[in-house]
């Protein structure tokens, strides 16, 4: 028996996050993945998600997929690139790299624009790719590089790859859907992927794919397991609105509630909103103690921040993390790979007063480690 | 604004289940995926799953991994046989067909003994199958085949896979795991796998597999995806205790409070008991009622069971299944292919007044529908 606090650590993470109470409170049921209420509230989430994208059925379709965010991202590449296609995956972090490994392990034939991770695409580059080689029916592309923080233009890269060049485009908006406003009316976007457990602040247990119907279509037969295959996916949901397998029923009771308090707070531009100012109060008082941003402002999205170590000889990235940890604040270790970072997520139920109390926390941890900067 | 009820409905299904309030109260929590406490809360989870199976590592290891319990199941096919490996895929069942469809979207050279829905697998012809064909390296088949309730003889099939030929024996446990005692400590087991909403009474989100140590040894590099890889799942848990993709936090919250639950019911040999009584307490009323099951008494399991269709006029599945749910009461359709069926599950937080309470509801259906037999 120990002795623990009445609330959680605030998780100032990429995910998964803190959710609010309510959301979690939805999840005190247990309904049949085949029964009625189920089928209406699956059918009510899909319709939503297209929604948040302004965009509707039957041009798009939103599939769920029961995994990881990871499990979503290799259902789409595994079951969008046919056995002759081609695909251009742009990198600029660990999860751009992800999706070269995963179209390794598929033996998708593949190129790649590798960029450093405080760079973004070199977009002359992807075009003369593109203009190149005509082989290449497919570019996947991460929207918020998770490992950084870091933003890529996805108007300008949607109008490169298929207004320009007539292409496939994926995009992985793992971490920024719901969180940084995305129209996909537009039409440049043929598959979206994100997760329950970002910024719409659900619990983890499955991610959502929108799809432009004519692309989903294409998949048919495309897919290279039983589970991860989009297209089989899409027609389970559409033919009786039941999984094929077994969904995490909870997950969705709380991603649905989250839905509904998105909306409470004011849609996606509220939301991108408050994550805007969880941002700027982080900043603000962590360069105050001499912290230094891994990336340059203009590249730095406002959902998760990588700081380097500061350069002192008394700081120390596990002494630090325990000594926030104790303090009750749950910061993210890095992943940049020339760099000694680590990472403060800025979404999720927290608000500016939240990061005033770990920046104290910091402060606190700074003073008793003795690394003033 | 709808007038709903205080509870929700008990669910007489294969899954997801009826779990126990103080199981869902556990995933009012946010934990961080990589954070000490919920580290420490997946490596107790995998020790006692472990223990369920009286075994422990290192002889023995477990996996969790995310998704459904068909994710584990296709994690396993696709990550044991290697490229140059062969399958005997046994099926008496939907289960037991998945399997040969997910070794088929592998490519899996797979060679198949199917018997009929409501009949044990012949283990003569497996023997001869295993004794005529050198180049079979892996054998998989469904302990219990939840399209019937059908239990298949573990220890024989055991004996013959492994002690008589030595071949590697993968068993899906999926609906038996955890509510039928299943000693693994023979050895003659290599992967067993099952999901946290069955008979461990979680919820939904994640599969887990058991796999003998020297057996997952040789996955190593065989997985057909990067998620599906059992082999690269458990070296991720290994080195550090965290997944290697983010893990449903709140359905490992809840499936470690099963856990102990399970514990405090008295063990797999208690729950197996309390099941056993649900199924007699539905058997001897449905009968009384003059409804049959699909199987003979001696080859039907505790766990599920299979009812034939009533053979009057006024029967019709449809309205019978709604005005059960209309009345409180959740059953599930059938997934026989050769006669009409409906199932009704006998697992999860449900006793034998729940069952006695169901009774009396087909029976007053029975009357209204006027279909008495």
């Amino acid at each position: 028996m120990t002795i623990s606090s009445a609330n959680d650590k605030p998780l100032f993470t990429p995910g998964p996050l803190t959710t609010s109470r309510t959301v979690k409170q939805a999840m005190l049921r247990d309904l049949g993945s085949r029964d009625f209420e189920f089928v209406n509230l699956v059918k009510e989430i899909r319709r939503r998600l297209l929604a948040l994208g302004n965009v509707a059925a039957p041009d798009y379709e939103c599939i769920l997929m029961q995994g990881s965010g990871t499990f979503s991202v290799e259902a789409v590449i595994s079951s969008a690139v046919p056995p002759d296609g081609k695909l251009l995956a742009i990198s600029n972090g660990a999860y751009g790299q992800r999706i070269i490994n995963i179209a390794k392990v598929h033996k998708i034939e593949t190129t790649t624009r590798v960029y450093p991770e405080d760079h973004k695409p070199n977009l002359a580059e992807v075009d003369a790719a593109l203009a190149g080689d005509a082989a290449i029916t497919h570019v996947a592309v991460v929207h918020s590089e998770t490992t950084t923080g870091l933003i890529s233009p996805l108007a300008e890269i949607g109008a490169l790859v298929k207004r320009k060049h007539s292409r496939r485009l994926i995009v992985d908006a793992m971490s920024s859907f719901g969180g940084v406003p995305i129209d996909l009316s537009s039409g440049d976007i043929d598959f979206i992927v994100s997760s329950a457990n970002k910024c719409i602040e659900g619990v983890p247990g499955f991610g959502f794919i929108i799809a432009k119907r004519e692309a989903l279509m294409e998949c048919e037969g495309n897919a290279r397991s039983l589970s991860l295959d989009i297209h089989a996916q899409w027609k389970g949901l559409e033919a009786n609105g039941q999984f094929r397998f077994t969904p995490p029923t909870h997950s969705l009771l709380a991603f649905h509630q989250a839905l509904d308090e998105l909306e409470v707070e004011g849609g996606v531009a509220a939301r991108a909103g408050r994550y805007g100012d969880n941002y700027k109060t982080l900043i603000a008082g962590m360069r105050e103690m001499g912290f230094k941003e891994y990336l340059k402002p203009e590249d730095q999205g406002h959902l998760i921040v990588s700081f380097r170590y500061p350069p002192h000889p008394n700081f120390n990235f596990e002494e630090f993390y325990r000594r926030l940890n104790d303090k009750g604040y749950v910061i993210y270790p890095g992943k940049v790979s020339n760099a000694d970072c680590f990472r403060i997520g800025c979404i999720g139920r927290l608000f500016p007063s939240d990061f005033t109390a770990l920046l104290a926390a910091v402060r606190e941890t700074q003073t008793e480690m003795g690394f003033e900067l």
